[in-house]
């Protein structure tokens, strides 16, 4: 209900009671409606902030549990790399050398900042790897101005290794590499693959990383 | 998070352990990690319980506000037909004949249902008028199953007194007149008109109403 409250701060700039020609009763009538409508407003803004305080627990609270799932799943060689590579939408524009160099990336995590609605942090750690110099990609998105930005730590290549679609400049619509999608920030406010991350995939990898075997399971139902 | 909960279910039914084809090590961490995904699951499904018992409250809390406002707006003559001539995509489906008719609008609510996702009602309370029989037409929206469906009160028309679009059957697309709007449930899934009614008038009708005084008071700016 944000746009009702920007609309309402500016009636209160003009004063209801003097920039109307309303007779005395309607006057008056509108005069209360706008007080009762100052009660209604503050009860949304308290609504607002109790939920708020809601996500704001729960994060602290699931905060330990993501943890301790990211330490087991540095124990699944190749757990990231295959539940991207059996995500739909990730593996879409996912080029073969970039599968290759995802084969380091031993943790992903995605980070909430502390009041939710301002931004998140997608953080990307790799082992040492013949592609680049980092071990901690991150993309963070600032999402609480009027303009949504986002920024990537700048990836320091290893010589020839700088995939091509990078080299030769991003892609004109959605970007076409996995890569080129880390590295363009030119569109924060609509980043499909960031949002498949953050809403899809981070709140539950083990169903994309155990797909395929789902599969060929349901293939084996004869026998068992 | 509905969706990846959908999917561990069926995770669940087939039983990680039994399923994969995994080295032993890999296959401790899996069952491991499907037991901390449970708990994550189940610390969404608190929060989500939470924060629909937040928005019950203030549901609550706003309803003697919204029952005095409706009150002092029925002291205001025209004030809904006023505030749906002054909305931009209220008043670009409202043909002449219903403006007229709305005239004897006196009361307008939004009624979430207690459990907020299964749905609402919009109540139209009108004065005894001579286009129909009826003092109350409820537009109730089910948003809770799968297809979301949606149900008017019948209108009964006075004679002579049913709009002519109505009486020729809808339009092909968007609805063109308030009346088919009302009585239109082909497409509950994507009424616009009744999201602007629910989430932009309802909140706060008084702006609407003011609007072009607003802007009459803004063209005096030079003598005040
Ligand atoms: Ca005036
Ligand atoms: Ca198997
Ligand atoms: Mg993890
Ligand atoms: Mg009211």
């Amino acid at each position: 209900m944000g746009e009702p409250e920007t609309k309402r701060a500016r009636l209160e700039q003009n004063e209801v009671k003097d920039m109307l020609d309303f007779d005395q009763a309607t006057q008056k009538s509108l005069e209360e409606i706008d007080k009762v409508q100052s009660e209604i407003d503050s009860l949304n803004e308290q609504a607002s902030e109790e939920i708020l305080r809601v996500e704001q627990k729960y994060n602290q609270l699931r905060k330990p549990h993501f943890e301790k799932r990211s330490n087991l799943i540095k124990n699944i060689p190749n757990f990231w790399v295959t539940a991207f590579v059996n995500h739909p939408q990730v593996s879409r524009i996912l080029g073969e050398e970039e599968e290759e160099c995802l084969h380091y990336l031993t943790k992903l995590e995605v980070e909430e900042h502390e009041d939710i609605k301002s931004g998140f942090r997608i953080r990307f750690t790799f082992d040492s790897n013949p592609y680049f110099e980092n071990t901690e990609i991150v993309k963070e998105f600032q999402l609480g101005q009027f303009e949504p930005t986002s920024t990537t730590t700048e990836i320091k290549w290893k010589p020839e290794k700088k995939p091509d679609k990078l080299a030769n400049g991003k892609s004109e619509n959605a970007p076409k590499s996995f890569f080129e999608w880390l590295t363009d920030n030119s569109d924060p406010a609509s980043d499909d693959l960031a949002e498949v991350i953050k809403d899809d995939i981070w709140p539950n990898p083990l169903q994309y990383f155990l797909v395929p075997d789902l599969e060929a399971e349901a293939e084996d139902d004869g026998d068992s």
